[in-house]
């Protein structure tokens, strides 16, 4: 059955992206989203040289047309399968800045790129994950939404990123409730530390280990999609031991 | 000192805004914004004509020219005054509908539209309410949000609407912690139930006295406005004693 | 009418217990609970002198007999007159210590003595509110809890404290929403800071005013009792404006 | 490694407590505690004549005397190996009746003993978890509560029994935030639903599966367990597909 079944990951770069791609990949062909192809190639070829099956797709998922495009070159590409699992990773929308410096493009590039992008890559999935679910496949078709700390905390000077992270754990929770019962499991990830990836090399803690492991969060993500459907959870959140909360 | 300050209160139609106008004015000359001045120039008049003060202005939040030009004229007629207190009351954005019936214009219209406005508002009045917190008012400057039930809480059908209300409770909840240390009381009143204002005057619920009365809101936003900067409130809710929640 | 109903602080002390008598004796005739005599009676003869009516009554809350006889007392007392507010204000169990040095006596100090004062206190209160309610008194009838930040943040070494805290804001959660629809307004709030009473006053912050008024709190505790049944708040939070939250 | 292991599991029945014990017997032996020695004989024979090892103890966890006791027996039972995990599944406190009928029974049997409970197990394994964390394991020593719908909300007629699960739950946090640094993983699952287990068959739902699966919250218990100690989950929920929230 795993054969007809596969996953979208959009978002992908070389940090949860990329890990949570290498999980899903283990069971399911995936189709990688980023704006920059380069962004998804090195996992792409990655998975496939493994023994793996992963294309990847140049999408700007703000951008309606672009996502819908994508999700036809999707369709041809593996439209034979059906959509097991989809998670939206897509970063993006970080701003941080004294509330009167922040400009019209800063708001647009925050709050209104993270909950359209939200909106978008919903609705592009919901259609195809609800097809699965008539199919009784053997995990509950998934919809997994990457948050962060500002999604649950309006902090001084993370207005409009926090903004944009809050509207679209308000589509993570408004679409549980309705697709819930329809056997889609929404699940939203309050990711609250560093993430340990390229870009967060160099940063440096007391704790030598205090950057979240972007595999283990691949595997939490994985084992949301296991959950049976009488046994949904829809938000949890990740942190490093160490971290203040 | 009571003369030389006013308050802007945004969304004035006949119901919450007019209330809250009514009880500024008993303190405040207010410049009054909403988009259609029909939906002023009620309230405008009963205030000049009991003694207070009141000038409408026509404004669409949503769109930073209109809100400047506003801003500009309110400069011109109430310049020589200063801001004690702004209350962001715009409605809109209410869209209750499955989600894969959503359309691009629902979304446009609720979330870009609710969480810009409350962008273009507070960076309208904050510079405004920090100039007046540097003259030793009597009251701490005040930027008061009126939320709703789904900002706190996303409904299945209500995704649109929720996230922006989510993204604006995101704002206030920012801001709240960046000028309160600024002097400035910032708070979100999160409305939970029916107001009772022409609008809902025909919706009959069991008890007769289901309906959130608007100037019992006004009360508690003028309430605080009154609190000390060393006393205060973020949030408060907002119910019917039948209310289930 | 107002000659008729009268009020209940329990947790009177030189603190936010007097501030809230002295507000509400501008009302009512109140009677002031305390373990310690020594606790209320400079309010209680504060009162008297000044105009107002106040007698104090010794009570340990968290024993169901000592409360027992206090509220037979106070009816004997106050028995022609209707209850129309009580404020639990009854501060205690305040423990700070890592978890494995806590001890069976703390726990008993902090967790059931917050939780069983809160619940004896609810009991003996109720069915005099629900008395009042009946009689279409100006105010809805109120009952009030004093929380703190431990109310909604489990913090390191704060367990008992915090389990405590928990505890009294579930039962007011919970009696929220039973009694409301009968009525009776009850309301929380959340104290996040630093009161400025007696035996804070050797407590220095950076800003000079970085402590909350007592009387403010006392303020905002009337606003809630004056709020009609059809516009309930049921929590509110209070900080002062320097607060990190 | 894992011979030198072990795991305990508070609250063992028929239901979660003895799937949360199946699973982790396939890692570890177990030291099943309930009250009533019926309660956890046949999921210890199952385990030991399945190929695992279990070994049960009566210990009643809200009394001081009784878990100590227990926790000496463990001691001699399982001495030479190191605690892996701990469960904290008891149950108990249910109560479901008007505020204004709760007994001090009631009260005694619900918020003292959840909380005394809770304290009592989780001063008991912290030392031994604690000393696990110094050994370098596979997956951090772990420390789980079973949480319920009521440990995060105070519904009317649920005071006691939501008192007693919010105390709960102030404990899990603030031991999370305190054990967190020393490596201890501490979890709490909010159970939002009913359990399919032997006492809930006969009570019947429109959707024939609109039960929580106990193996699947096991599932979950252990993908906790073996989260590394940079991706930390604190809490998630768990509810079927079907349930209203």
């Amino acid at each position: 059955m795993a054969s007809k079944l596969f996953a979208i990951i959009a978002g992908v770069g070389p940090g949860t992206g990329a890990s949570v791609a290498r999980r899903f990949a283990q069971q399911y062909p995936v189709a990688l989203l980023a704006r920059n192809p380069d962004n998804y190639k090195p996992i792409v070829n990655e998975i496939n040289s493994s023994g793996g099956k992963a294309v990847g797709f140049s999408a700007d998922v703000t951008d309606v047309k672009s996502i819908r495009n994508a999700f036809e070159e999707i369709s041809k590409e593996f439209g034979n399968a059906n959509l097991a699992a989809a998670v939206f990773n897509v970063g993006g929308g970080f701003v941080r800045k004294p509330f009167l410096e922040i400009t019209q493009e800063d708001f647009d590039g925050a709050v209104a790129a993270t909950s359209r992008g939200t909106f978008n890559f919903s609705q592009s999935t919901l259609p195809l994950l609800l097809k699965t679910a008539s199919t009784n496949p053997e995990y509950p078709p998934t919809l997994i939404f990457t948050g962060a700390t500002a999604s649950v905390k309006g902090s001084a000077n993370f207005s409009v990123f926090a903004a944009g992270k809050w509207a679209q754990r308000a589509f993570a929770q408004s679409l549980a409730r309705e697709f819930g019962p329809q056997g889609i499991h929404v699940s939203h990830a309050v990711i609250d530390g560093v993430i340990d990836i390229p870009r967060t090399k160099e940063w440096k803690f007391d704790a030598p280990d205090a950057k979240i492991s972007p595999d283990a969060i691949a595997d939490a993500y994985w084992h949301l999609h296991t959950q049976p459907r009488t046994t949904f959870t829809f938000e949890i959140d990740i942190r490093p031991y160490v971290e203040k909360w």
